[in-house]
């Protein structure tokens, strides 16, 4: 699956009218599973809502599985990078905040959802999985620049993305309150303070 | 619902015939909700299991969702207080451990689905909002008594909770790795160390 997705992205850059059917498709899919789910989207429906051949979605996805975690992959683009404007407590806090309001659509629920253990479908698991190691990576390089710098001890970039991840994840599936800006600041001090201030035993 | 719960609670202390009916109903409930889910859940087949007469269960609890309920509320009994050796960091290790092996549950796993914003029964969501509601009172009790003694300064206990509790649910729930005592030893390290080393916001 990974080459075969790979290719199609590359195939996708030139533009013309194939890519906007493409993005067309993809744009009907993730509007299709952020109202149904990934258990419940319909493969069906898709040439539809696009306003495209059913053919055209035969042809570009063969397999429904595809191009569910297409979509997913193309939604998740948006968190697979952390911005460097030299202050990483800023810049966490921004891509919290970020998170937090993606977690909060249907389409993040989707996900959530996705990544449960009990979850049934492997590829789409696989691709959630795919999705968390390529943010894993882009957490890790941005905390080693903060290292590099001298801006925070060394640290395992993954056992902090649990901590300043977690949280948000805790307060947005619940549902109990909002989440703002201004938790997302609270976590981020008290992490990197914690940090700085304990030698990490890993 | 309220009422009537607390009264069969304490008609269960009693003990004698109907109290291990009763005990044995909940029991079936709790493993019939630990399969199928809470959504899943078959009130006709609790009999069965239990090994007692329907007129037992629907004499009980005249409503499934009570019967639920109730179960859900047993379960979370466990987790409804933090001991105080003491040395808070060392009761939360304690109390993390605890609440990672119940998640790991399928009963646990029931619980999460059942707090998630888009489960559609209210009776659930209501008593697990309960329950949380009833360790943040646990909580906050047993991080009062530590800003008493001077070892932490005055905090939001409900912050410090989800700063703490996040990451366990966080990494329970995505199941790409196991959670274990050294995990619940360096959160608890970090957020303390955080919270002792900024001046809290809130």
């Amino acid at each position: 699956m990974t080459d075969s997705t790979a290719n199609r992205q590359s195939a996708r850059r030139p533009g013309g009218r194939n890519a906007r059917v493409r993005a067309q498709i993809l744009g009907a899919t993730t509007e299709l599973v952020a109202r149904d789910g990934i258990a419940g989207f319909r493969y069906e429906e898709v040439a539809e809502l696009a306003g495209v051949h059913r053919t055209s979605v035969y042809r570009n996805w063969p397999d429904r599985e595809e191009l569910v975690a297409e979509a997913l992959l193309q939604y998740a683009e948006d968190l697979a990078s952390i911005i460097d404007t030299g202050d990483l407590g800023r810049d966490l806090v921004d891509y919290l905040v970020a998170m937090a309001s993606g977690l909060g659509t249907p389409f993040g629920q989707a996900l959530e959802q996705a990544v449960q253990p009990t979850h049934e479908n492997p590829a789409v698991r696989q691709t959630v999985a795919r999705i968390l190691e390529q943010r894993g990576v882009a957490l890790r390089r941005r905390v080693n620049l903060a290292v590099e710098r001298g801006e925070l001890p060394p640290v395992d970039s993954a056992f902090l993305g649990e901590l300043v991840f977690g949280p948000v994840h805790l307060i947005v599936n619940r549902g109990m309150r909002t989440f703002a800006r201004p938790d997302a600041e609270r976590i981020v001090d008290v992490v990197l303070a914690g940090i700085r201030a304990t030698r990490p035993r890993a």
